[in-house]
């Protein structure tokens, strides 16, 4: 069987477990601390971040490529649709959530309240630095104001299907949802969107994650949040 | 004829006008200035970032859409292996370049000394900030390490055979290139590689680049550097 290594609240980490879930791709789980850059890990992934998948016939490093291996793999549940244009825009909208949206709000909130609990002063640690957290919480709105105007054009954010981009949108989020930063009643559309998401089977191992000394939002494994 | 939108130093465009050039997929090619935000472009792509290829048959917008879009097409000059594992392997190495070497090397360095030019005081222009140049150049050296141990086992970076993943990082060096930032003399493996693929007939429109106030360093367009 094949080994992943993840981060319990990395966005990227969370998206290749959501695409396993969905594919039916079972897969051992170890947990990655990337701070502390353990030599065995950056044996197999020089870059020292994670996801990894290492399996029987070789190692498959980075989100990029484990998300285009899994899907190129075939099998059931798509996440691309069948036309060109169509991959096209479900990749613009993984990219917006990937890049963007991860540097703009995730990388902030998720790195003062989160991963800087767990690294010691070398590595970064210490207390929130909350203006961080603030421009984070801000740019959240944008996104989730975007998120709701793609839903009133579309079932789904990049078309009429579930696609990736749904699947890394709702990886991003999770992570704030851990932590309680999106304010759902605000933004009803994107709310019900979620919801479709967090009850797939897919969604299960994610809504099981419980960081040591850091306990989810009341609502985190809520699905009628 | 489709046209792309892009910025003649933004590393992501330049990859894209290498992988038509590789491709012989003719496009006009209009200059954006993405910091200026310009609302005709906002429209055309909501991110506001370049490149952007507008077809007849509808927009495909960011350089991982175009890449694989251009990719899929299929035809000559393939820029990825057969194998699935040969082409996690280019797109491990492509996420190095675009994400890890862009964040830690070309971001700083390129922002400072080109972009920051360009921009009026409210768009964050001003004579560059010398400590994220320095941070850059130090960076930079680890990256050129790497790439001298991997073709130190290969032929060219993600195996035997020219990938993507040697156009992707090609198009980021391309940029230091221009501002003379590359110590070439140090890196030979590195710039025996670099000099094949600036010969090549793609790299062509990379070096007739001339930025207004701003020419390239005096080796840039030499093909034996």
């Amino acid at each position: 069987m094949a080994t992943l290594f993840h981060n319990p609240l990395c966005p990227f980490s969370r998206k290749i477990r959501l695409i396993m879930g969905e594919k039916k791709f079972a897969a051992d789980m170890v947990e990655e601390r990337p701070w502390e850059r353990r030599l065995d890990f950056l044996m197999l992934n020089p870059s020292g971040e994670v996801p990894v998948l290492e399996g029987e016939v070789g190692t498959i490093a980075g989100h990029y490529a484990i998300s285009e291996w899994l899907e190129e793999k075939g099998g059931a549940a798509k996440l691309f649709p069948d036309s060109g244009l169509g991959r096209a825009e479900v990749r613009r909208l993984i990219a917006w959530f990937d890049d963007k949206f991860h540097k703009e709000v995730g990388s902030l909130i998720i790195h003062e309240k989160i991963d800087r609990r767990f690294m010691n002063h070398e590595q970064g640690g210490g207390t929130p630095d909350m203006e961080n957290v603030r421009i984070g919480l801000h740019n959240l709105k944008i996104h989730l104001e975007y998120i709701s105007y793609l839903l009133s054009q579309r079932d789904w954010l990049a078309g009429q299907e579930l696609s990736l981009a749904d699947i890394t949108a709702a990886a991003h989020l999770s992570c704030l949802d851990y932590t309680g930063d999106v304010v759902w009643r605000d933004w009803p559309d994107a709310r019900e969107w979620y919801a479709k998401l967090k009850s797939r089977p897919s969604f299960r191992s994610l809504l099981s994650d419980h960081l040591a000394g850091l306990r989810p939002a009341s609502h985190y494994t809520d699905l009628d949040f």
